[in-house]
């Protein structure tokens, strides 16, 4: 059960690897075949995220049907680009590199120079503009976005709203940081990329353990035994959880429900788009498609 | 009841006014007091739709704590840059232009120089531009971003996906167009904005009703019977709507369903963020906020 690891994956978080590979991969094809398209783009940070929802995707419909797309930023790190690459390689998918300095640069250089720009606003810019260029990437190649937020990150609002949450779906929003670990180790991401701290890449050095201040296996602990086991407040702590970082990971939670959600809408009405009339995706007529 | 207007509002469309008014009103101070926040910030077209809202959320807010941001392309018909800044002098709220142009063609003339970009693409590119600078924006000016979106938009699908219809919140996303005239005029919207035609500015010339065939007061009466009065097909015909246009309109709705949802999660556990781990938007704890 426990084999030998670099790393720890927490007993109470392991998976069946298998099974996972077998209803994400039905998950991908599914969703394709409701939407009525054949092939995927993706967004490749270098990062294990998204390594693994690219070997996902290709177990699921195979390497010709993948778009990589590496978007790095002039601050971004060189060998997360190299990692990418390495994923590339290993797949045999098509994959592009596009530099959204000149873009991000674009805006701050001509629309807001002088003004200061903090590390935060500049990684949201950053995020938001890989976003723009791989849906726009996503009309000539013909295929949908596919997301690779993990369930850490939807959690505790990780992400930039519009940016990296913005995709047309995600095989992997329902696993945890640490199983993302155990099911990248199964599928044969390359150890560069499985044995890198965690990081968003905002800026040089920057890593998620740090912002957050609580390693990923005892968030991802923590977090399970809260949000899958409902164990109370009073329950964590006696299991060995601080009180102050339970009330941390609480607020995080409760501070980034705008990011799991439909904006709110004004009712006025009986039925209101994106509050009571709501319906599961349909795969348009066969007649009326273009 | 019928008043005379320069333009044809159908008679099941007409709303009280006032009761609109007061209610948005409501929603407007109701979405600022749950997230802790006072100050809004708005992307203003130069069309109806954020002309609407600019005095929607000043009438609720007051001027002092409306930021308008203008954000032309080079495209960009000037008249609708003089029509936004008439509301901004209208409402004596500050406001800000950014020309977006060095941040779309940042991206296009250096990534992917020679090869066609459509219209559409191009059109896709500035809207989420817009909304990647008005975030931006946001964080200096300290406020939530007021979405513009009406009715006929959202269940046309007329919006780019993480573009236009990306923000907090929408005080007017149940609101028909021709009800978005109505409220206009009688809020005092100038002339020249309430009777030009409806156009997304995303290329010069473009309308909507051109796009979608169909005038926005049939549209939206078509939507009315469908949607908020339930009308079958059957019945939508003996009314006198044409079968070719409900059968459009139906097509449309149902090939945007993905724009007005959290997009989908693979399910392998019993609790998943943004499938069936959703809570209301609370107010992060007091002691909490940062």
């Amino acid at each position: 059960m426990t084999e030998e690891r670099p790393y720890y994956l927490p007993e109470e978080l392991l998976i069946d690897t298998d099974v996972a590979r077998r209803l994400i991969g039905e998950f991908i094809r599914g969703q394709l075949e409701q939407t009525g398209f054949e092939k995927l783009i993706i967004g490749l940070s270098g990062g294990i995220d998204s390594a693994l929802v690219a070997y996902l995707a290709v177990e699921a419909i195979g390497a010709p049907n993948l778009l990589c797309v590496m978007m790095p930023y002039k601050t971004s790190s060189p060998e997360s680009l190299g990692d990418a690459q390495a994923v590339v390689g290993a797949l045999g998918c098509s994959s592009r590199t596009i530099d959204i300095t000149p873009l991000v640069d674009g805006y701050l250089e001509t629309s807001i120079a002088g003004e200061p720009v903090t590390n935060l606003r500049r990684g949201n810019l950053a995020a938001r503009s890989r976003m723009m260029v791989i849906y726009d990437q996503s009309v000539p190649w013909g295929g949908l976005v596919i997301g690779t937020g993990n369930k850490t990150e939807a959690l505790l609002g990780y992400a930039t709203h519009y940016g990296d949450n913005a995709f047309a779906f995600d095989p992997i929003g329902d696993l945890y940081k640490s199983q993302v670990r155990q099911l990248s180790e199964a599928m044969g991401v390359p150890d560069s990329i499985l044995n890198k701290p965690p990081s968003a890449d905002l800026w040089p050095g920057q890593t998620d353990e740090k912002e957050i201040g609580l390693g990923y296996e005892e968030m991802d602990r923590l977090l399970y035994w809260m949000i899958d086991r409902r164990r109370t407040t009073e329950q964590l702590v006696e299991m060995g959880f601080e009180a102050k970082a339970i009330e941390r990971v609480q607020t995080m939670i409760a501070k980034s429900e705008f990011k799991r959600q439909v904006p709110p809408v004004a009712k006025l009405t009986t039925r209101t788009p994106g509050v009571d009339y709501l319906y599961p995706r349909r795969r348009p007529l066969p007649e009326s498609r273009d």
